[in-house]
């Protein structure tokens, strides 16, 4: 069961012929979880395939209009399309008057229910039997969160082999031991699950950004990760104008990759000055040198985030 | 001097791969005019490589989030860039409470004024030296108005050898007459402005007729139209549906083109059930049967409406 990613948006906050405003699309199992929406993610969607009936959650980085203006227009349209589903929401503080607003002003006849979930703190502020969602404080000019999508541990490799060697025959026993239980055999011995199970298997974590400064937190919500989706505004050689617009720079997005050991560090939210391609190959060298598994997004480039066994 | 018209978006409700939601630029003595404003309205201007400094008049139709979400982004990228020149907006009863909220939960820093107008009544809703917008109510499921873009008469044209016939030089005689006042010359015989200048010149007319079913003002509206820009979001069989959900279909539009006797006809809002070619065909047929002059929008279409001489 592999994760994908589809990169909606990846331009900063003006949108170019090539780059669309910012948003990204897992899809697990299934549901679709999006990371930002920005302006025009609906006309993205169509085009990229995505579903407007699918469970799923949006997670709003902040409540800048190149961010968060896709949502109304997405709503309308899963409405116009007859969207039974609930929606969940969730974003910064503003994100519940923006919706009501956009409810009050634009004719909306929504046909399914849309559940805000206006953050206050950083934390865990989603969780599911198999993953949760975390968020963190950016470093933004305005409040604002990284979020980072968590798979829970998955049980560790079970070596039948083993189990029958110690006499447990293939039923119900095999689950309660794979699942970390101790278990008693007839004969009083109490079997432990490490002695049939190797230790429990990372599952992936993927996280996004949204826009920041590089920030303290970040090394403990992306450590490990499969996948960091970083913003990279603008190029080292702008680093002051990054400092003052609360941007990062590719040198700063690869020092937060490798500190924090990801495997993978995607940058985003590309400024339109780095439209011509010497130019955003020139960003991307500057991450490189320090982080060297490091790619620039385009939209409409998809990633496939294995399984990685034991 | 020819009246520039961008097709910057020409889908109904819900965007598709080739047609992005309502949007219609007239470019005139470099003044930008707009009409409807719906999502993604700003990237497309960026594709088609319209101007946001410029002088710049928009146009809502309707509170339908697919005629106006495009507003706010449009609005940020103007300020981004810096733009300082005003910026008028017209619209119907709700087009101030809609923007005022955005300006309110959107973070917003706004380089320029913006002037709303918002509009109780039909009638001329702005009149420029050179022009005249005019608004007709249309018949949607909301409240709405259909706009036409009205170039006053210019002078007839001068004839140089008339004048000099009747003993008049090169001077500022010949302006006055070309302006439309008597002459007194000095063996004292009156010189009337018909005798050296033709009748006056038709000016040109774009007529935009937002959502709507067939409605009776729009023949008076559109009299004489250079161009007619009619919705016909459903195709003739879907005709009782278009009534139910306020639309029109190609055979009225053509109708209403016909009976106001414009010179062309350009259906838009099509919707996303005619994004095959040959289905879109079927619905251009319908209307050429009844006005021969007519063609379905596309994305960036763009036509050039001359100076007609007399």
């Amino acid at each position: 069961m592999s994760l994908r990613v589809v990169f909606l948006g990846t331009g900063g906050s003006v949108p170019t012929s090539s780059r669309g405003l910012p948003a990204v699309l897992v899809v697990r199992k299934g549901e679709q979880i999006m990371f930002d929406c920005g302006e025009g993610v609906q006309r993205q969607m169509v085009k990229a395939g995505g579903g407007f009936h699918r469970k799923m959650k949006i997670f709003i980085t902040h409540m800048h209009g190149d961010h968060v203006l896709g949502l109304p227009g997405l709503m309308q349209t899963m409405a116009l399309l007859g969207r039974e589903r609930k929606l969940d929401v969730y974003g910064p503080p503003g994100i519940t008057e923006f919706m009501e607003c956009i409810k009050e002003t634009v004719q909306f006849a929504l046909t399914f229910q849309v559940e805000i979930h206006e953050l206050e703190e950083e934390g865990i502020v989603c969780e599911e039997t198999e993953y949760f969602v975390q968020a963190a404080y950016a470093n933004h000019v305005i409040k604002g969160f990284a979020y980072a999508l968590v798979e829970k541990p998955r049980p560790g490799k079970f070596y039948p082999e083993k189990a029958k060697a110690l006499g447990i025959a293939e039923g119900p026993l095999w689950s309660r031991l794979q699942q970390g239980h101790e278990v008693k055999l007839k004969g009083g011995r109490i079997v432990k699950p490490s002695e049939v199970v190797g230790k429990p298997r990372e599952a992936r974590k993927i996280v996004y950004t949204g826009d920041t400064r590089p920030f303290k937190n970040l090394k403990k919500l992306a450590a490990g990760a499969s996948l960091l989706i970083h913003e990279a505004t603008f190029d080292d050689s702008l680093k002051d104008r990054a400092a003052e617009d609360g941007h990062s720079t590719p040198s700063q997005a690869a020092r937060d990759a490798k500190s924090a050991k990801v495997e993978r560090l995607i940058l985003t939210h590309i400024s339109a000055r780095y439209e011509d391609a010497s130019k955003l190959a020139r960003l991307v060298k500057q991450a490189k040198k320090i982080f060297e598994n490091t790619q620039a997004a385009e939209d409409f480039m998809k990633l496939e985030i294995p399984l990685c066994d034991d």
